[in-house]
């Protein structure tokens, strides 16, 4: 099966090195003064709460970048459900090493995990609907986090939407007041975009949905219609054509999701997912000391 | 009164083009595909939640960044109390240049006013209690995002602890383990540390409390007490000596953040205005066209 | 119309400055050891090659960065054809600064004008047939210049292909060996791939071509076929479906596109219009000293 | 002899992670939707027309930033004569991480062979011209390319000119115009430069031949003269001082090349080297699937 | 005890990345043009001058940033006192490599250890002073080198003041003045700085040393008053309150040091430390050629 | 005259931005506590010691880099002779601003100013030797200053020599050996160099010298020979060719540099110009507060 993890290691290094220089700066004074040349330790990442576990991989660079002699070995799988006191990783070696890079681990893993935990509790909320609506992200993430926030959701059993600006065609209501209509907005799309893009066209009332269907939209989105209109919308939009897609989005919550997949759309695009992200209790306990090298 | 308000400008140009770039890369295709050149925009940034504005000069710096002819107006104060439908920002020039900035914009007042909520909430909170207590933050921020949401705590009445691991002294049980107890780790501490930094030690029991006054802290932190033991131990550290800071750490809540204050300490860290943001709604409209420049 | 002549301006700035500095380093001697103090010039950039021009913005943008003081009037038209002698800019002010910008200035128009020039003569050369086929890039770019030499296919006329392996779906003889075939291959790619995003397959043979149309391939290119076979493939994929998009691909050059135009192929992709660049020829002259400031 | 083959490798890996950054960015979906967790392949990449090698340690760079557990082995000399078919690389490992760095190695490898292969075709045509003058490069580089470009230009048997403004002085017609005079440009260019360095002056005319003779220039570029004029001048310089170095320069093509050499130059600078690129065709081929690790 | 020595490895190698480009750049000429393919040397870095060895991991870590494969072996120890003669470091390898990094290595050595040895020069003149007061570093250090500096004076047996302007507090002239007074400057300083930072006002008269005692000052800094004075304010400020620390400050030299410890301060500040570096004598020997690599 | 102060605008820029996050980072703790929004004051940068100023354009950039709202006025010339008291420039702006940029203009200032003092000091001790041999600088230089400690040099009226190791070519004692003689060392680089650069070599002997004039060179660097050897050293050179220059390198100082000048060499090289700077001493005195903007 598809490689659903991948995260570009070189890409991760660099955003770790900046993020551990935001931390440690011109060094760590607490360890630095405390510690004996050479102490080392052996360290736990284990769950204080139960959730979905995401961003090991991310954990483990942050380990490797601090000290490439650290051994960390991953115990849970990515993706797994984990129970309170699930451990995650262990780490050993330096101690001064695994204190540089316990709280940026911690907090990215945290946050990563809390995506992904509350990405499965949509997915799962849907579960049973047929056909069964994507859970898609949006790009309402935190910046300078986008590619680890999307992989996160991913991690939960969610999709992405597009990336960015740059990687597919989203017409909105400015887009098309500026064009003069739906129909010459799609045009003016169709005309410029690689011809490797779908048009997507955000519509608000049943009178748009019929304008972007006849427009020749690949993909209608539902902006914030109530469930029955939505249904109808669906409905229009099938009769014209099975092959436009029809995504649902504004506002979605756990206790609405349901509904909305049973009006039958393909896709619910979520913003929770990234901009209100409640951070996984997770946690890392220091083993004692193992040996002090000579 | 003292500029709570500073933000480095350099530190955030640089941080804004990286972010834009996240956003935009190789360009707005949808926005390339329509807009007709020189079409020209009023946008109006508005609050759809009430809460605390902050990051209005974030906001503004990324308008700025995207095209340095657009107009932006600001409407709100940094730290005004905000009700449904007030009026934030005013951006006005070159549509593309306001689209190009829209979503980085709205995720960084998002989350910033988001923040700067959460803290006016937990200082409201202790609002009453002699001596007021500080509400300071955590080293649980997004990864990169630090000097922003530290600022947004300040935003919102808060206090910052320390920044990073470089700019004060914390020892907590790891360090004291390793140094061989607390009067130790206190004196290794002040043998390396600058002389212009405070010790501050982390204690989870009276019996630490005891150590921590012994070996002649400047900060005591109360790890997760419950207010009972923490009423006795600042009643001990006050005994002790008039100059010793005590703050209270660990789980703290908007339920609980009142009766913590109540046991006396001076200062409560809380890392859930950081580590799990809930961001507040703000959107973006854009006005009717204005004109277009031959 | 749409603004096709977009630039990223932070992208340019901060490639420009890299470039700048290939060629300047600590110093241009010459002319540090030569000119007075305040020499002031005007000069002026021609065609000494009849084209098309494209890289005016980007050439602004070097004298820009050099210096900012600099008056630099666009004489000619981006994307105007050219003749001899024809003049681009005028730039005036110290000629420090514009000895300083003059060659990167000149190498980006010469290569972005060579690259239009192609573009148009490819454009030019299918003009008439109908449909009118779209002439695209490909990602044979060279390394660090993609935005910049895509842009100037726009300018010659010339559409896009998927910038970069992040925003399209193209699926090659390899993913279909490692998937197990054509159908297998666009089903898992159709799982994974946002929602946004059609499925291009590529194929050789018009038993592939078959195996893509009954895969539900949105784009289908044929690869390296002769006309004959490719008229067929037409055929066949227009009686399947009216809706897939047919691109031919392989080693066209100016002699044999207008054949393959006539196939009926919706997009020619052409991987020599960057990989194989014929500069054309544009230089600087300095005008007469014009004053030295006290 | 010499290591006329040295390209810094820090300089390189930088470079690289900004160019597969370019085509891979978030990811690539095709690959990653596709292939199976841990498949792996055989990749050889070959000439598709005979040339000159150049850039195989570049694309063995380009191989190990995207992944270093793969297996690079070199099969072709760098600066070797290339036959149709002849095999240049073998990768082998993960299929993700070959065609992460198919494209770049390709682009790379086919532009600096391009130039090498037109380095030679040069060389070989001044061959048996006694005394052999140089075939060198110019400043007419790619921007951000240079370096590998002249390395390019090295590989294929020529020699570089001055790397950038920074390390010759070269005067131009308008510094000689604004020192007032060929003699006064020499001295001042003398009083200025490290003594390091020698000072070439361009000329365009006999008469300026003789004053740069008498001026004390060390190097004398006779710029875009015909070859009588030339052998003439050669004649003069000769006779002034068997020290001073002659280059020859303007618009030299393969059918001129030798009869500029007869004029007994030392030096001929050729701008097309680097300005047109022609690409020399090479391919990666991906061989069966080897196996799939558990 | 405490890991003094801690260098951020991660800052170090970008740092020297940037350093061996300034150096390097295009590449090593003379290297180049001589030494034969494969050519390998043992060098010897030895001091010529005595004084105390500084910087040794710094010209390691040069030496693995240009080639990973060279041998270097650490023949002194860090902080050691050395003699004419005595060796510091060899090292084995590629001799384009060693020459490549030789100079910057040196530089480094030089740099550091002319700090480190000029700081133990003011240790040993306070040696028996009871109590010892710690010599300290400022921030008139060397843009750009300031971890490296400030590493240098504690590998001498000196302390660091504060980092930089973000890591402390420090209530200057200009400060107390804009807040109209020591009190008032304190209070604000006290209300907005972290808890965990002590402040220090510096002061130019024993009246001033009253109002900082009142104002409630942690740290008290007597800026260039005589000895006569400054025994004085030490004792008032003994008298007011064992807790305060006090410091001196102001053209501080070797002649002088003494007579200042002897009043009884706790710290002494020397700028010359860093802003007036004497470089140590130490230079690179290469040895016979070993062997050349077939 | 040429502009020999030039600086490069870019570079600097950008160098100052990365040493003012050195010293400012997350903010100027102490300012921004004191200072009351918008506090305007003005400041006089003045010299408490006798020398040459250096580095005010470099002053002003730091200001400018920091608030480009400052007005800076240049009141002394760069170059000028300094007497105690004298001002360098005045500042008038928002004080925070003031505060902010100080400490790194000061440290830039007092570093170059000292440069150029002491280079002026070399160059007055050769006057009157006829010919006047010039005074350069080396490649021992400050890791990440090189451009401004070279500039600094030509501002007290020295030279320089080679930038770096790819502008010239420098032979020295391994080169030869591991060329098997001068005379192959020479020929070799001839062969590999660019036309555009002489050939210079280091020689420790009589016997060398006699090499290095057979051999061709075009530079001749006298080692560490005493000034009866050096005296016959120039005598046989100048015999031997009038155009080869002379250098005298090797610990020389201002004891020892008329001595050298006397035996008639060209050029004297002194590392200490810049591996052991002595700071010129200079502050920064805030005037009375003028304004508080409403």
């Amino acid at each position: 099966m598809a490689d659903t993890m991948h995260l570009d290691p070189a890409y991760l290094k660099e955003q770790i090195r900046a993020w551990l220089r935001e931390d440690i700066g011109p060094g760590d004074i607490s360890s630095l003064a405390i510690l004996p040349e050479g102490h080392r330790s052996r360290a736990v990442i284990h769950a204080k709460q139960a959730g979905v576990a995401a961003g090991l991989p991310v954990a483990e660079a942050v380990f490797a970048e601090v000290d490439a002699s650290l051994a960390v070995k991953r115990v849970a799988r990515e993706g797994a459900a984990l129970a309170v006191g699930d451990v995650l990783l262990e780490v050993e070696g330096s101690t001064l090493s695994i204190l540089s890079g316990e709280r940026l681990a911690l907090n990215l893993l945290q946050r990563l995990s809390g995506i992904a935990t509350a990405t499965r509790a949509f997915v799962d909320a849907v579960e049973g609907v047929e056909p069964k609506p994507r859970i898609v992200d949006t790009r309402k993430t935190t910046p300078g986090m986008r590619q680890l926030e999307k992989y996160a959701v991913r991690v939960g059993g969610g999709h992405n939407h597009r990336f960015a600006l740059f990687d597919a065609v989203m017409l909105k209501d400015n887009h098309i007041k500026a064009a003069g209509g739906v129909k010459e907005a799609v045009a003016r799309a169709r005309a410029y975009a690689p011809h490797t893009m779908r048009i997507e066209v955000e519509v608000e009332s049943l009178e748009q949905v019929e304008q972007a269907i006849e427009a020749g939209a690949d993909i209608i989105m539902l902006d914030n219609m109530d469930t029955a209109r939505m249904t109808e919308a669906v409905s229009r939009i099938r009769r014209a054509s099975p092959r436009i897609v029809v995504e649902a989005s504004g506002g979605v919550t756990l206790s609405t999701v349901r509904a909305i997949a049973e009006t039958g759309v393909d896709v619910i695009s979520v913003g929770g997912l990234t901009h209100s992200v409640k951070a996984l209790d997770i946690s890392l306990d220091l083993g004692e000391k193992k040996e002090v090298r000579a």
